[in-house]
């Protein structure tokens, strides 16, 4: 009997989950996942999510794949998926995907967006997925450390302490800041990112919209490879996981 | 000694609130307000909304009045009420206002917005914010049923049961349906509205989305001043005050 890979795309409130990863004694979201795609289909499944995002990120498309047995159609997971999961997961999508397919190892590149409240005062609405900054930000300045970011570079300054991978070279396409009333959105498109890479950008950003740095110092900061010279780490409660792209 | 007359400018979550106005035992955002500007100016606050949003209805824009004979300036008001209040309510001004300023007699008009989220899918970063319709809605008839809504008109068949308004007289000035990705929204801006008017236009527009009713129909059912015709009340956790004009 031959193995079918599927393919499924995921929404998820991070709020209430400890990331991605199975951990012993927490919720976790690919243990959520993988425990009602186990019950579904007894068998004893293994879910591969492209990215392991942490305790409190979001997701809007996060992209996991699995292989079963099963000749349930997708549609059918999909209504399965969505009746069983809790309300703070729900599934976009379910295809059927090449046997070669891997949702970790066939992504090109993830696009990330954190969200941030620049206002003196709080959001009652927006409250669980924002980070409220209370100081006035300097776009312009945001915007020009950005572009200082953008490009293949050792990003060993932006990585988390206890980070163990290999290589810290990383290349990041696109660093788009907006804003739109209130609120800020720093949207990064990158072919891999490094534990805590994205917020550790996002708190030195800030860092330079306060003007407590320079776009020049973060140039400088980059070429440092020193995790002590860069922003504290952005809460994790104002980012996203947007999409995985193959 | 004289009194001030002080504008707040309020956002909430409905989520967590028995609605806006103040009832025993329950948790409410008039009671909540008015208790922190009561430990704020030590006087016996009496707080006024111009709408008693419905239990679980949010707001971007409530609008309220108070009088004091407190010298604090709005800008310390501003502060003092958003480190006090949970995070489930935000101020997002404080202005003085004159002697004649009220909330409720003052306002000339409201705009709402109900958000709709159509996909066979659920949203789980959407979910308490959104009504979910499963069915494809047909857009057009939405539309077209919303115009024969809009001016002045006696909303008895859109007017809750028990409500006890005399007149059901009312004027729509404006009703836009959008529709962005999975999510429609519903904007109405109107002199005033009865009680879950608004849900209840919603639910018949839906039931027009869904093809059960035709745009004609609703015109019918306005005309006929029944409640028994009109389609079933919204949930509440869709709508959101938007605005309230002076």
């Amino acid at each position: 009997m031959n193995f079918r890979t599927l393919k499924l795309t995921l929404e998820y409130d991070g709020t209430c989950f400890a990331g991605w990863q199975i951990q012993p004694h927490k919720k976790t979201v690919q243990g959520t996942v993988q425990d009602v795609l186990r019950r579904i289909t007894r068998e004893n499944i293994k879910l591969v999510g492209a990215s392991r995002t942490d305790a409190g990120v979001h997701a809007l498309g996060q992209v996991a794949h699995f292989r079963t047995k099963s000749k349930i159609p997708p549609e059918k997971f999909f209504i399965a998926l969505n009746g069983l999961l809790p309300p703070q997961v729900s599934v976009k999508s379910v295809e059927e995907a090449g046997a070669d397919f891997h949702a970790i190892r066939r992504a090109r590149s993830k696009t990330y967006c954190y969200a941030l409240w620049n206002a003196k005062g709080r959001s009652a609405l927006r409250r669980l997925r924002v980070w409220h900054i209370w100081d006035p930000l300097n776009l312009n300045a945001m915007k020009k450390a950005a572009r200082s970011l953008v490009g293949r570079h050792d990003f060993s300054a932006f990585r988390g302490a206890q980070s163990g991978t290999k290589t810290s070279v990383r290349r990041i396409e696109r660093l788009v800041i907006r804003k739109k009333g209130h609120e800020m959105t720093i949207e990064v498109l990158g072919d891999g990112f490094l534990k805590y890479m994205i917020r550790n950008i996002v708190g030195t950003l800030v860092d330079v919209g306060k003007g407590k740095l320079s776009p020049r110092e973060v140039k400088g900061i980059l070429s440092s490879r020193d995790r002590k010279k860069a922003g504290a780490t952005a809460p994790a409660f104002g980012l996203t996981l947007v999409d995985v792209q193959y």
